[in-house]
């Protein structure tokens, strides 16, 4: 059967060149970054090159790199670990509400410690507007957390003019980078964010490996306490193997963006183009200030979790909302947030693009597609008294 | 030159086929566990699998164990878990001296949080004395984490006769297993406690996967918000590739853990009996209660560090306390604990044998420790005016 990768976003097969330099480090470089002795010396260095990979695709100093274990780690530890540092300035957070569960939930579990969190709702693109944020800002604010691209609906977010409203008011910004860090250009020195969370899966990089980057001179409470490693920032053991992988998956990430990106945004045209040909579908997120490899919809009368089932029939893979909720079957609060309605939320599907795909892969998704669009209408109740024909539409958003 | 690896607390080499069960999953198997296609299905049955073999390595229900991304963080949750979770009722923990950095600092991170922590003291042989703990515990006491073995003394605590204790009482236990899982038969159901960590690094599988168990039913604050993985009770996309490694180890402990304790027990004796024989070294931790695989020393009038470079220039690998403190050049707090003087306590070291281990290298390391040994003292101020042919002693201690 033919077989056809559309979820990038969930995560991504590492590069032959990245599991390469992994391979070592799992083999005779076993050794633990805190040993004196050489074997220890040869996996620190490994571990400082891969920083400086890191650091150098950033636009940053490799001392502001913390490695951690995934997004999310980076996501708790930067919310988690500012609001405990700053508690006593002040106990008002500001998220968005198009942020990932990792966000979302954090947020939630410091509203339980006392801490108070304004929810910034978005326009029907998902933009958040740096002017509510402005108008949000109190004495009190000591951290405002908004994604760079939500992973659902693909809009990057003006994270410049956020930090700019910020800095006048001596908020500290952290900015969820998990779906843009290897998909767009990000230049750390000129977002101007404090804090910004990557994970290197969503780079062709090995899960088990994130970072948050953390300006320097930036008090920040550890999540995971114990060691010295890591700048004594976040303890354990490195998982060396990985940490590498990162690293060499950021300099290729640096080296290929400008072909990844064209040889992306070629394809997902292409989807868009082709799938808003069938009625009643519509995108979700901003049409251009997007991530170039992502294309979200919602789809009328059906689901998004049968769409799922049929298309991976045919070799076709895509998500439903984000990956970490696809199984929650609930709507999505990132769909909701645009004014989508419930049960047009539950019709989401996601078709997000890599270097790996060709033409030929979204031909096949461009002609497959409709069929299970149309046989899954066939069989819905939804259906029953709406003509296409007609060019109904039910969807009152953007 | 020749090698012998003596360090095998502070990391090991893959297993052979820890690697090979693992590759699958870096390559043609790298999907999202969360997504509902087939691809992300296998890694969903891999990671149910793994779990399923660490759990019978310790004798538990698959669902009592949580994935982390190291022991450390295993650790950190369990601490921190149950201190929010159980707060209402009562801010009391009592923890012992002889802990690994990341309970000790989790510990007092609580503090600042307006925890009580009691530190139990220990014996001459590290050990925590039961009756010490019954007498400590109060109405407001929470949780008791004591180590089971540590790495720097390798003496195993009485676990079992804590657990008894903390029992009649309704205090939950923590155990942290990091250094016994996979050296030592670990039956947590005879064991009792309510909370275990582990590292697979420490049993021939993977850095980046810890494990926690976590008694069925019992409340836990994750330390790590987001995505429904692991239960909701640890977000962030899966490491599926060390998940898998970890369960492959688990499973080779299981079957191999009676002749790997008979192979290390055999070497680390004659370590320890040639070692004992160069004047004023002394043996560290309990002789007989202790991991089989671990020796550990101080040695008078001479550096940890300084044994670590002129063993490592001869390509012997060892440790001068916890790797996670090594590089921190301060006295071990676990060894002051023990009542040795902060001057010896610098002249830790630990030889700690493994799977791969020989005679040959248990001889080639007693022939050249003695030397190393000689050569330092030679050099070192705090030997004048003393005579090894006096037999003069100055440690005071166990």
């Amino acid at each position: 059967m033919r077989k056809a990768y559309f979820d990038h976003v969930a995560t991504n097969p590492l590069l032959p060149e990245v599991l390469d330099a992994m391979m070592p480090y799992f083999t005779v470089e076993f050794g633990n970054p805190l040993s004196v002795y050489d074997l220890g010396q040869k996996a620190r260095d490994a571990i400082e090159n891969a920083r400086s990979e890191v650091a150098s695709l950033l636009n940053v100093k490799p001392s502001t790199i913390i490695f951690t274990s995934s997004g999310a780690e980076a996501n708790n530890f930067a919310l988690k670990g500012i609001a405990l540092a700053r508690q006593n300035e002040g106990k008002h957070i500001i998220v968005s509400r198009v942020e990932h569960h990792s966000i979302l939930n954090t947020a939630r579990s410091l509203e339980k410690m006392g801490f108070v969190v304004t929810w910034i709702p978005v326009d029907k693109y998902g933009f958040v507007d740096p002017e509510v944020i402005r108008k949000a800002i109190i004495k009190d604010t000591i951290l405002i957390s908004i994604t760079h691209a939500s992973s659902e609906i693909g809009t990057i977010e003006p994270i410049e003019e956020i930090v700019k409203i910020a800095k006048d008011k001596n908020v500290i910004v952290h900015a969820d980078g998990v779906a843009t860090c290897g998909n767009i250009p990000v230049d750390i020195k000129a977002l101007g964010v404090d804090l910004y969370s990557i994970a290197a899966h969503q780079f062709y990089g090995p899960k088990g490996a994130g970072a948050l980057y953390i300006r320097e001179g930036l008090r920040i409470v550890p999540l995971i306490y114990g060691g010295i490693q890591e700048f004594g920032r976040r303890a354990g053991t490195e998982n060396v193997p990985a940490i590498v992988g990162m690293g060499k998956a950021a300099s290729l990430a640096k080296r290929d963006l400008d072909l990844r990106m064209k040889h992306n945004k070629e394809l997902r045209d292409r989807i868009i183009e082709g799938i808003l040909k069938i009625p009643n579908i519509y995108l979700t997120g901003h049409p251009t200030e997007r991530l170039p490899h992502h294309a979200s919809f919602v789809v009328e009368f059906i689901e998004g979790e049968a769409m799922l089932l049929l298309l991976s029939m045919k070799g076709i893979y895509a998500a439903s909302g984000s990956a970490c909720s696809s199984k929650a079957l609930k709507s999505s609060p990132v769909l909701l947030s645009m004014g989508i309605s419930p049960a047009l939320a539950q019709g989401s599907i996601v078709f997000s693009v890599g270097i790996s795909n060709t033409l030929e892969d979204v031909d096949y998704l461009l002609n497959e597609f409709p069929l299970v669009v149309n046989k899954l209408r066939e069989m819905s109740p939804f259906t029953k008294g709406w003509d296409t024909s007609k060019g109904d539409k039910c969807y009152t958003g953007g």
